[in-house]
């Protein structure tokens, strides 16, 4: 049974064509996407070499697809490890005909492997897994490990724009770009209740906001440390 | 009516002898106070050189009290613009006969006429006037133009403690922070329900805990840019 769904699940991929990269395999489907280096060449894959947001964790792609189709001169990629989720996303952006949005299933710790140096204007973390057991701390997309993975991948001055609804992950978080020297911009403890405008409502955020819940969000980022003002003496 | 209670205002603080450090004058109660520089010889007042800990805005003195008899090996330096207000604690302070502490009255623009550079160890920001107006902003106590007076009397590694009740201004607050490269600890969005142990309970802190709000707290460490270990590439 579970050898059919799998089965069934590729097969689904596969017709998704050029909107899930298959990294682990050359694919007919997405020749360009793997560059001489053996990561993405966002050129190849868009036609065009416009600035590259990125998503991490984007579950089944409402997010991705709706900012996508509202910002037509951003090429995204749209990450997720969970191929059984992602698959759902791939086939919404086809079905959509979006011409400027690529999924794929990596880990965000394999990052590095696919997407070249300072080559992504923003990275979106929207309601990422907290792991709220200490002991888990390192899994968090805001652990100082991952952050360190995204400074590299991030141009300078590039952004972390992150939403979540759990409170002590964002108090963690803070902490945790703090300590990698990222610039903390536009904080918002209860991001429906501020003059907050454009936010795009993923599937989580709809779930606690109907719950009452208050939304954290903020933007972090990245300092260029050779351009910096230190304010202090 | 108000020369009177004026008068009667300067009497009662000059009963506080010791406790009250008269910054404009010459005042023979405190004949330490001005070092050679201009600056209060914290050596002359204390007898000791012990860390010197800072309360900006200590309204009537509660916590200065009672957070100096809890520690005998730190001396206190409590700060109130509000003549009216201050004179409670140093009545209280000389009441208590509490050596390691003197209050001041004296704007936080002021600051550096008084406090050696380099000198003070932590300061301590208690539930400080959140200016909700934007245009008022730069009178808030974590503004860049503050925390940049702050970086100047902190020693490095020294510390900023701060607790609020108003989530805009601390908000506001952590921008202006990592604006000014202070690293961030310990943040809690919900102080009274989070596992931060030790804390000392402020007159405002006592009124909104029984309002059901949430009090939020971080510690802001200067850091230190010769010994900095920047993390990020």
């Amino acid at each position: 049974m579970r050898m059919r769904r799998k089965k069934f699940l590729y097969d689904r991929l596969d017709q998704c064509g050029r909107w899930f990269a298959h990294l682990e395999i050359e694919d007919k489907n997405f020749n360009n996407a793997i560059g001489k280096s053996g990561k993405l060449d966002f050129e190849g894959i868009f036609n065009n070499n416009n600035p590259v947001h990125l998503e991490l964790g984007c579950g089944k792609g409402k997010f991705a697809c709706e900012i996508a189709l509202k910002n037509p001169d951003i090429n995204f990629i749209a990450i997720e490890k969970n191929r059984n989720v992602v698959v759902e996303g791939c086939e919404k952006a086809k079905e959509l005909n979006i011409p400027n949005l690529v999924f794929m299933d990596c880990g965000a710790e394999y990052l590095e492997y696919f997407i070249p140096k300072k080559s992504i204007e923003r990275i979106y973390l929207n309601f990422s897994c907290p792991y709220p057991k200490n002991s888990y701390a390192s899994h968090r997309l805001t652990h100082s490990g991952f952050l360190e993975i995204y400074s590299r991948i991030l141009e300078d001055g590039g952004e972390i724009f992150q939403k979540t609804d759990n409170m002590h992950f964002f108090e963690f978080s803070i902490e945790q770009y703090s300590l990698c020297g990222y610039l903390l911009k536009n904080v918002s403890l209860n991001l429906h209740q501020s003059d907050f405008e454009g936010n795009i409502i993923t599937e989580y955020e709809q779930k606690f906001m109907d719950m009452g819940l208050p939304i954290y969000r903020l933007e972090a980022v990245l300092r260029n440390p050779e351009k910096e003002n230190i304010l202090i003496e």
